[in-house]
């Protein structure tokens, strides 16, 4: 049996990163934990590896490599460090690959809170990703409202994931990545400046964990059964 | 037994307006719809009241004589009617009412798209009718996402409504209000500034709703169940 597609997380080795990871590796894909340090990388790869248990397959590059291992990109960077990052990157993005990036301009960036948001000029943080890399370079944004602390966790998520991309096929194929994690749905949310919706939901959530103490997390209903893969 | 408080519904005779007013009428609310003309009002009124069933209580009046009749206002008009209806309406809104705005700055009302907001300069829509109003009236941000077509018909809707306020006590009146529509759960989204964010989501659903030809709703997962109410 061929190994199945290569999956970078850039950035991850922060939590969303590494939950991620963990869904993704228990799911039986084939993981790389991006960082700028390697050595950082390998042991948040080690980490998930225990975690995910026999036949994980887990390892750990700086973050140039695993741009060049994989096709399949996915950031889960504070927005403070995106722009920055991305440039870095930019020569080791193949043409041809799916940056998913999962990026919220939290105030909190600049030292403001977390259930706000900033104002990006391009209109969204993955508005801004699509500008920063090369133009066969097909930017999704999704995973933004899924719960660090749950996905680092062993239970079902009662979330859907919403995807937004430009290119039709790029969504597709996150979309049925997002459906690899337990519980949940994944939906197509049309083109990539809806980001900035999708964006301004984690301030929400953040700001309804803060008040009520949760992991709050958002189904959409009522759409035709169609809808959700 | 004393009569329920009295809920006005300003721009009453849309299909939102007209949506609440059937399901509160069918809880037992005492509802009048307002509309620029009394006569449109009164027809809304016995429109709903026929479909409300024997005993609803539901009147028809002209804004300003509802708003002079009920210290609980819902404002139900398209983003581009809102600022002049309370402009006018100013005078006729009694010190101490609750006013719940469920505006939505829409592209739309300009000619645009009904998938895309509009930016309002003082956040949202919400934020502008705290500011058209008296200080002794309190502002709330609620019901943008319940969809006018699911209000209207009889089933159970599958939707969470979050309210957001700066005055706690309209806050919790209106939840209570929120969580007398059959299926809905309210919960308690915090300060009037994050009206910005459910106002966004209705675009977000309005898009969802074009690409999959659906009635989309929002649920919150994963807060502690004293959240909602």
């Amino acid at each position: 049996m061929a190994a199945p597609p290569t999956i970078a997380i850039l950035g991850g080795t922060g939590p969303a990163g590494m939950g991620l990871a963990l869904r993704w590796a228990r799911a039986g894909e084939n993981i790389i934990i991006g960082s700028r340090d390697a050595r950082r990388a390998q042991e948040a790869a080690e980490k998930i590896r225990s975690k995910a248990g026999d036949g994980a397959q887990v390892s750990g590059m700086e973050n140039s490599a695993a741009c060049a291992a994989a096709d399949l990109l996915v950031l889960t960077v504070p927005f403070e460090g995106q722009a920055a990052l991305l440039k870095q990157l930019k020569p080791a993005i193949r043409p041809g690959s799916v940056l998913i990036d999962a990026t919220v301009a939290l105030a909190a960036s600049v030292g403001g809170r977390a259930s706000r948001t900033l104002g990006v000029w391009q209109g969204s943080a993955a508005q801004q990703a699509a500008e920063l890399v090369h133009q066969g370079v097909s930017v999704v944004a999704a995973f933004h409202n899924l719960s660090a602390e749950l996905l680092n966790g062993d239970e079902y998520l009662d979330c859907d994931v919403i995807v937004c991309s430009d290119d039709s096929k790029a969504s597709e194929r996150t979309r049925l990545l997002a459906a690899k994690i337990p519980g949940v749905r994944a939906i197509d949310g049309g083109k990539l400046e809806n980001a900035r919706i999708l964006e301004q939901i984690t301030a929400l959530l953040i700001g309804l964990n803060i008040r009520h103490k949760g992991h709050g997390g958002m189904r959409i209903t009522g759409l035709p059964p169609e809808a959700y893969q």
